[in-house]
């Protein structure tokens, strides 16, 4: 398991740097120090390696649990925004998500964080968080694919440095349409500060 | 002229097939069937090439103007959703934003884009459609990271098929935070037919 990790975090570095279609084995292979045969019997293909790059980052995170499912997925995004700057396996998630395309599961790349925001949106809809009209499963579908603009938008603009302040705009211009009046006053789109480390 | 405009539409489609990363000066050259010499006039460099892409994509757009100027920022981004599925030049535009960074111009990918919209939320607040707190500036530039999103996500998802679907629904998650109740009753998210065609 450990060469397995190691490879990973190889992957994860030279994806994250050059992008996934420059990257290549090789690099991958000698950055990670072990042998060819080591990797190839973990990951037969650098597909497969993206593959595992993509369902070793949402790893990580454990979304938090109280009484607005709506302020924790608030919470949530906030946390995300803060490993982004810093955790290479979710950076390198997000340029496989951009730079590749998977035809057989095309959005492999979002999946992961689409559930967990579909997961936390319904939750909020049966605690009545939520305005009639928001059918949980699109407005998720609809939130990552924002986010991951917004979040290319912080990384052009200051390397990511602006990202917190920018999902927080994200959530001021989508909570009017999302939340039910009585859950809107007591949300907070800056996220609750105990909330929000990792 | 018709070597420049040649070298360009070469560049574009070498980008948009490969990635910016990926492709090559020989590639674009050999493709665009002019000399070297004649490239090298016009463009010092994939950067300088890559800066021309960005400024040419913008060009066939003719935003709609009516009485709304809310309802034409919604009819332009319909605009640009067909233009998306077939137009190389802002194929390329959208990968060179994401692939790339241009540090001293972080912005220059999106800065036609956000300048558009923010001309149009601009004059939108001075006929009172938008609410009170809301900011053109920031909004536009929240717009078009969110958009930016919103295509790759649909790009992964079904090559831009469904992407003046997702548009709809971005601009159903947004206007609740974005119009004033008096603008938002009129408004149609879909956009009006005779102004999205290209």
């Amino acid at each position: 398991m450990r060469t397995r990790r190691a490879v990973l975090e190889a992957a994860a570095h030279v994806i994250g740097t050059r992008g996934y279609e420059a990257a290549t084995m090789a690099e991958i292979i000698q950055r990670a120090g072990v042998t060819k045969g080591a990797v190839y019997f973990h990951f037969r293909s650098k597909d497969a390696l993206a593959r595992a790059v993509i369902r070793e980052q949402t790893d990580p995170f454990v979304p938090p649990v109280s009484d607005s499912r709506l302020q924790d997925a608030i919470d949530f995004t906030h946390q995300v925004a803060l490993a982004l700057r810093s955790d290479p396996m979710i950076q390198a998630g997000t340029r496989i998500a951009v730079e590749t395309t998977f035809s057989d599961e095309p959005l492999v790349p979002y999946q992961a964080w689409i559930d967990i925001m579909a997961t936390m949106f319904t939750e909020a809809r049966d605690n009545g968080e939520l305005l009639p009209a928001v059918a949980p499963d699109r407005a998720a579908e609809f939130f990552v694919a924002s986010y991951m603009g917004v979040q290319l938008f912080s990384r052009a603009a200051t390397n990511r440095a602006d990202l917190p302040e920018r999902v927080t705009t994200l959530w001021k211009h989508t909570l009017p349409g999302l939340a039910s009046p009585g859950a809107l006053s007591h949300l907070d789109p800056h996220g609750r500060p105990a909330h929000v480390t990792v």
